[in-house]
């Protein structure tokens, strides 16, 4: 759980999703009610874990395994959260993550088949019980998404396209993998139809955002 | 244990006692005896892991605390074992390594204080039971070792100085815990007392690896 007065919200789902777009509007809605906002992403978010993002995401012929990558992926989080997102939270702040964890449950322990229990006792070891106190999941059809997320990356001419070159079914044992996930904690998770109209998203994860900030 | 009928050796040891030229003249002696020979380090050792090794050894203001440092050098370690240790011990050749976990054991372990106790959970979890079949710690005071390092990365104007700016205190915790280290498994190591000349400490090192050849 978030420290302090703080309140770390974090985004799932798979590729084309909308999960950027929607982290960002959450930011200003939230910045436009006043409450002060760090925007972050994983893996990246602190200088040394984009470091470690750029030798996992982009296709580089690099050849990492799942065990490997999920250690990859806990380095980067142990530095991100105690160099910005605990940071922030003692300060009061509302932290937004662009994915976390719940990310590493998924693709490792779902879609690489590297085992959830694995991806738990790493978690564990390295985070304790730091988790978020809200976790939107935008859910979408495999298909759906990865045809939205094609579309955006020869747009933008990214070379993060490791994931996109993974088959669908690997995308359908990921979105699975996401439902059980969230299944398991319903008080953190809100999952969203993520083929919902993206202005319908917004206003549905700020109510739950706002929410949780008079609950707390 | 190595795996086969391939040997595993490795060499551990402060900063300057000396372990990159006697890995050199271990490799030549058994070459020379007809052995088939990989040598390789750590970190480092495969493309990944040489990536990952220069994430930690460069002294480029990156702000790694020693649980990130453990897990980078376990996802380096567990590419090294799996792409290029394994291989070359399935195929039965000796493997010699500047460094392997043992060094995370005295650096990260004694040295950062970060506790040999996680580092021997994160050994567990990404190795299981593999280990060098021998292991040659060179032994060297703090202060004799620093002076050698100290002379030779002024002469080859080399970047990798990060644990040399470290103080004394630091570098007398990493000996005490290295002679620890080698005392728990007395079958696996061999203390060399690395003031000793170069030659005699090679014919030493030499003895010792074609003894453990010859008992496999």
């Amino acid at each position: 759980m978030g420290l302090e007065n703080g309140l770390f919200i974090t985004f799932e789902g798979g590729e084309g999703s909308g999960k950027s777009t929607q982290v960002k509007l959450l930011a200003q809605r939230l910045g436009a009610a006043g409450h002060d906002v760090v925007l972050t992403r994983e893996p990246g978010g602190t200088p040394e874990a984009e470091k470690i993002r750029d030798l996992l995401v982009r296709g580089d012929g690099c050849d990492w395994d799942a065990n490997e990558e999920a250690l990859l992926l806990f380095a980067a989080r142990a530095n991100h959260v105690r160099l910005r997102i605990k940071p922030a939270l003692a300060q009061g702040k509302i932290v937004i993550s662009d994915r976390f964890t719940d990310s590493t449950r998924a693709y490792q322990g779902y879609g690489f088949a590297y085992g959830l229990d694995k991806v738990e006792q790493l978690n564990h070891f390295v985070l304790g019980d730091f988790a978020p106190d809200l976790t939107f999941l935008l859910d979408i059809p495999a298909r759906d998404g990865l045809a939205r997320s094609n579309r955006r990356l020869t747009q933008e001419q990214s070379g993060e396209d490791r994931y996109e070159r993974l088959d669908v079914a690997f995308h359908e044992r990921l979105r699975a993998g996401f439902l059980e996930i969230a299944g398991y904690e319903p008080d953190r998770f809100r999952v969203i139809d993520a083929q919902c109209a993206v202005d319908e998203i917004a206003d549905k994860v700020a109510q739950f955002a706002l929410e949780r900030l008079v609950g707390r």
